[in-house]
């Protein structure tokens, strides 16, 4: 027997596939359209390190000390006050700051999965959202969807179809990895459907911020406060390099959700916590983000121009109204991680689909992200995407009967 | 039925009966030696200020950008260097960064323990190790020991008693609570022991750099590389508000480690781990860290005074040699936790010691910081100490027949 036993749990540890892609195509000379990372192009630098400096130079003994496992008072008050302008009606006591949204997801997990329990899921989902579950070894439940995104029937389905199931994870904002934003009318009818069900939502909205022309349409939470457990992060406004992030959990699950955050790191670093809030406390945000649309916005309907005019018949996409991504379907025949590696080799990166499906993955699938390249070079690697497509699909062509 | 079920794990998650004390006696006049915190006065804010620039100013943007699960790999460079100082042998890809030690904690937790699987701990322990591991569901085997630490035999008697332990949990260095430290020979019977027993050990080291006049034996990870996962911290050394720890592990053991750290929070902020390497990369600790030892010899010095002049007969301690901590074992018919409140009302403040011990805790036990108050200060507070056991004391007298 092996002198280290691990925990039956760590089975279901594996590498993240995204990054072992990352390793493969952050190649010098290739044109990454597979990263997930904002553009450094938006990060306050300046802002940020003159805020570093007022904390250290007024309340460097607090900032530096161990601090309380809830969250930096004021800041949590900012989370409370922002969120009342998307509708959401919170108290700063329902508010408990993370180590990124992702530290978010892990709490969620610890706190409402059980073994086996089954946790329903977009179809694609996040799939860094599925690595910090599969851990408490969950079994998923794909929810069914369209453009829309998912239909308030598949929520109703699962009383019946995997009763017990602790909550839906959703993502109503420029998803990860579809870009989608769920329109009004859904987000009723699926709070509806919930709320019928008693099915919780934890609602996770890194990219809301991010739209290029309306802001979409109010959150879930703002909707059903003690059905929803919303996730927010500083990572796509202001920096990930931080790692900040918070949760906003009905007053009955905070305290236990606490519990787990003051056993899984005691706190989330104080330092970066006051500088963070040092940085928006009066109104940063307002004037930062706007720089942020207009610099996605430009470089989103470059990727749109690009790929009408490069990529073949039969692909099919929607182009986001904000966030970071688009997602393509590939025609008929076509293999996305199949076509990896010659994309690789003629200079372009994509993120195959498959990753981000709970089962039965699309194998025709596809993320590109626009924010890291200039509009110039995304019309060069759409224009390459669009090559390695054809000459895939006239290869197939010649080999049919 | 809730709406919100949770799992089966969250009923091991409870408050920290730490936080909850520190609540009741952290109250302005109260002289506090119940706090776990290190001195303010040893962060070098100076030197944090100065390197914060540095990196916002060579590179903001890798420092504000997502950055790598294992870490910075300059930091994790030094780490391994650093270590070889204490006698182990460590490859920079056996260090995986961790958002403070505690997070290396629950990464343990995560990848060996299973629901119902024996961990063998200290008593008393680290509080915050059990709160870590809880959710996990362990079942705890306490080690029997005495001043020199754990009993070897205590570990050979696992095999029969606790079949499937994963792992020894052990702080060798000024532990927290006891302030004890295991000498040369009761670690090589330890370590035999374990390889014996093939029991892997989980070693512990925040306190071990905070020595008085000899530094401690080498690690057990020095005498059994295979068999030993070390945790480490910045947080007594620099300071606790950056949380940045690491751990080392086995080659054996570290992908899923990593894949645990990768699930909970992707990366401990990139910028934190730069600013500390630049503080340190040059040898700062060389001359930092013997200025915190000075210190806290000088309160430890205080603290062993005040006890000998003010307690009353029967209280047992030992000097401790480093680390942050005096334990004290009352008299017979007195119990700490009783007596608390009575303690506060007259102005100090101490944590009870049953709080320290996973099973069947002695509650004639107390822990004592001396490192948040000065030596005046200490001296009045260890005297009000005694006048609170005498009163109580005497009045036991009174209503004995």
């Amino acid at each position: 027997m092996s002198l280290w036993q691990q925990a039956r749990r760590s089975a279901r540890l594996n590498p993240s596939i995204i990054r072992e892609i990352l390793k493969v195509t952050e190649q010098p000379g290739v044109l990454s359209m597979a990263g997930g990372l904002p553009s450094a192009d938006t990060f306050p630098v300046l802002a940020i390190r003159e805020a570093c400096e007022r904390v250290l130079t007024q309340a460097p003994r607090e900032a530096l000390q161990y601090a309380a496992s809830e969250g930096f008072a004021p800041l949590r008050e900012w989370v409370a006050q922002h969120l009342g302008t998307l509708g959401m009606v919170v108290d700063p006591g329902q508010v408990l700051i993370t180590t990124g949204s992702q530290q978010g997801l892990d709490l969620v997990g610890k706190v409402m999965v059980d073994a086996g329990a089954p946790v329903a899921v977009e179809t694609p989902t996040y799939l860094g959202a599925l690595q910090a579950f599969n851990p408490y070894e969950p079994i998923y439940a794909s929810l069914a969807g369209d453009a829309d995104g998912p239909r308030p029937e598949a929520i109703t389905a699962l009383a019946h179809d995997a009763p017990g199931t602790r909550f839906a994870y959703l993502l109503p904002n420029f998803q990860n990895p579809t870009g989608r934003v769920i329109p009004e009318a859904r987000r009723v009818a699926l709070v509806a459907a919930a709320q019928a069900a008693r099915m919780p939502i934890v609602e996770d909205n890194p990219y809301g911020d991010l739209w290029f022309d309306d802001a979409p349409p109010a959150p879930l939470a703002a909707r059903w406060p003690e059905g929803v457990l919303y996730l927010g992060s500083f990572s796509k406004v202001l920096t990930p390099g931080f790692r900040l992030g918070y949760l906003v959990a009905p007053p009955v699950l905070y305290p236990k959700l606490l519990q787990a955050k003051q056993a899984a790191d005691l706190h989330t670093p104080g330092f970066n916590q006051r500088v963070v809030h040092e940085v928006i406390k009066n109104g940063f945000l307002d004037s930062h983000v706007p720089t942020i649309r207009a610099r996605y916005r430009a470089q989103c309907a470059a990727m749109a121009e690009a790929l009408v005019q490069h990529l073949p018949e039969g692909c099919e996409w929607q182009r986001p109204q904000g966030g970071m991504f688009f997602w393509l379907r590939l025609p008929v025949g076509c293999d996305a991680m199949a076509l990896l590696p010659q994309a690789v080799a003629q200079g372009i990166a994509y993120v195959p689909g498959a990753a981000f499906y709970a089962q039965a993955p699309d194998p025709r699938t596809l993320r590109l992200s626009f924010v890291t390249l200039s509009p110039e070079d995304i019309a060069v690697g759409v224009a390459t995407l669009g090559r390695v497509l054809r000459e895939h699909l006239d290869a197939q062509r010649e080999v049919a009967p």
